[in-house]
């Protein structure tokens, strides 16, 4: 076995789904949950996706060889103060966040440097839904997880997490800090702004109760990820937030440089950026493999 | 019978699928296709679409009682002027634009007033694909078709045409030209707007590629409509310029001020605009009837 206890902090959709892809490959493995919410953890105990639960993350961490930091980017600092003084020498942590310089960061702030143990970590999957109902073993199915260790980090601690993601379905894929965080923000963060700014602007007109009615099955796609956890893509914008404005920006420009193409009629260069578009999101579409578990 | 000829002017996904939800409940009419590419008639005609089909379409409205505009926007007064002198007295006129206003106009201008046989719709149903191949009869099932009679209109016809859209599946609607502009520029044009513009500002970043690479499901799905035709969409700004560029400056004001929330760190407010928005999505999502043959 990989490891003999495993803790995963925030038994939600994507902490629930690692623990039940892990438990699947080895159903030996002994999984302790912790989280904020009793009835959650009650529930990943019924649906035996955990083994046991604690309430403090404190008691949670106690024997275990890997610890899952898996809830909201926000919480992370304050996670790592409770658990520092309960991990073993040899315990390995990684975190499943979408902004990786803010977690190093607060490892840092709680660590004095980023523990070499520390493998910091995040799975490109996840659908809308939250909280360990949501949960399944194949989430992380033909998907990527990119890890960002640092050149201090212990060869042997990233070895086991990158077998743990293998494991789950994952390929892994190391890149820096500083371009995970670009990356992410460019296809994931700026998304998702996008799509809350277009429901909330819809959902403020005077007629809104019309305009949704009449929306069709394009609209019900594009808005999908609208329905995602607003406290945790608060944490998200706030800890990932220099290069989310970056692309905020270079978005807004693009968008008041179409209105004006079409304020101005300027059939030529509407279609140039249509076509683009097109020739860009039909090329992804391709080359993506589509993985299985996607509806 | 409802009709005995039908003439469909753009026999792509929308004029396609309408003769095959015909046909299918009324094998013995003869539908005629019409439209610029030989290549896709010749398809239609091998895929049993149509009988048959005219490149012109002064040819093709010969002798129909109904006549179907399903080309794109920008084409539909070139093509009035066309059939002007070739549809018999009787015949009726209808029309699928995405954009009513400029669609009445250029009737107007043709016709020097709407004829009262002509009665524009706007089925709310279609995909990203493209041409008679992506056709099939159940597009329109469980889908909303606007139509947006003037107080001209010819009483029959209009009943007509009703009938039509019930055989095709959808539940018919009507309401006044301006609203539907309106509607349809928040829920349809804006979002193909923000799609459009999305994948082309990624596109345009120097690691583009990699950028790509890593985009997820949420990605796919919020950017599917960029793949939809770029000649089509262009027409649709030009065409529905003011209700668009309205929605898009409502747009991008709630964006600029969601950057100035994150830049400020204004928890309460990001939190507030999300929470808004997956109220809203979950709600519209909860009201929907899930069409049969949404994916």
């Amino acid at each position: 076995m990989l490891f003999n206890q495993i803790s995963v902090i925030g038994v939600g959709l994507i902490g629930g789904s690692m623990a039940r892809a892990l438990k699947k490959h080895d159903p030996g493995i002994r999984i302790v949950g912790s989280g904020r919410s009793m009835g959650n953890l009650e529930k990943a105990l019924e649906l035996g996706v955990i083994d046991a639960f604690e309430q403090d993350s404190a008691s949670a961490v106690k024997g275990s060889d890997l610890v899952i930091i898996a809830t909201p980017v926000g919480t992370i600092e304050q996670i790592l103060t409770e658990i520092k003084d309960h991990i073993g020498a040899e315990t390995i942590i990684t975190d499943v966040g979408s902004t990786k310089a803010s977690i190093i960061d607060a490892a840092k702030a709680v660590f004095g440097e980023l523990p070499p143990r520390f493998i910091p970590g995040h799975p490109i999957a996840g659908t809308e839904n939250s909280g360990v109902g949501a949960s399944f073993a194949e989430l992380f199915q033909n998907r990527k997880t990119i890890l960002t260790p640092l050149d201090t980090c212990n060869a042997a601690a990233l070895d086991k997490v990158i077998r743990m993601w293998e494991i789950c379905g994952a390929e892994v894929i190391q890149m820096s800090v500083a371009h995970h965080d670009e990356v992410l923000a460019a296809t994931s963060h700026l998304p998702h702004m996008l799509a809350f700014t277009l429901v909330d602007t819809l959902a403020r007109l005077e007629d809104h109760d019309d305009i949704f009615k009449y929306a069709a099955g394009g609209f019900n796609d594009f808005t999908r990820i609208a329905s995602s956890n607003p406290n945790m893509w608060h944490d998200i914008c706030i800890h990932n937030r220099d290069a989310l404005l970056k692309m905020l920006g270079r978005f807004s420009d693009e968008l008041v440089q179409l209105a004006k193409l079409i304020e101005q009629g300027n059939s030529v260069e509407i279609l140039n950026l249509f076509t683009r578009a097109k020739q860009a999101r039909d090329e992804y579409s391709c080359n993506k493999i589509k993985p299985a578990n996607e509806k």
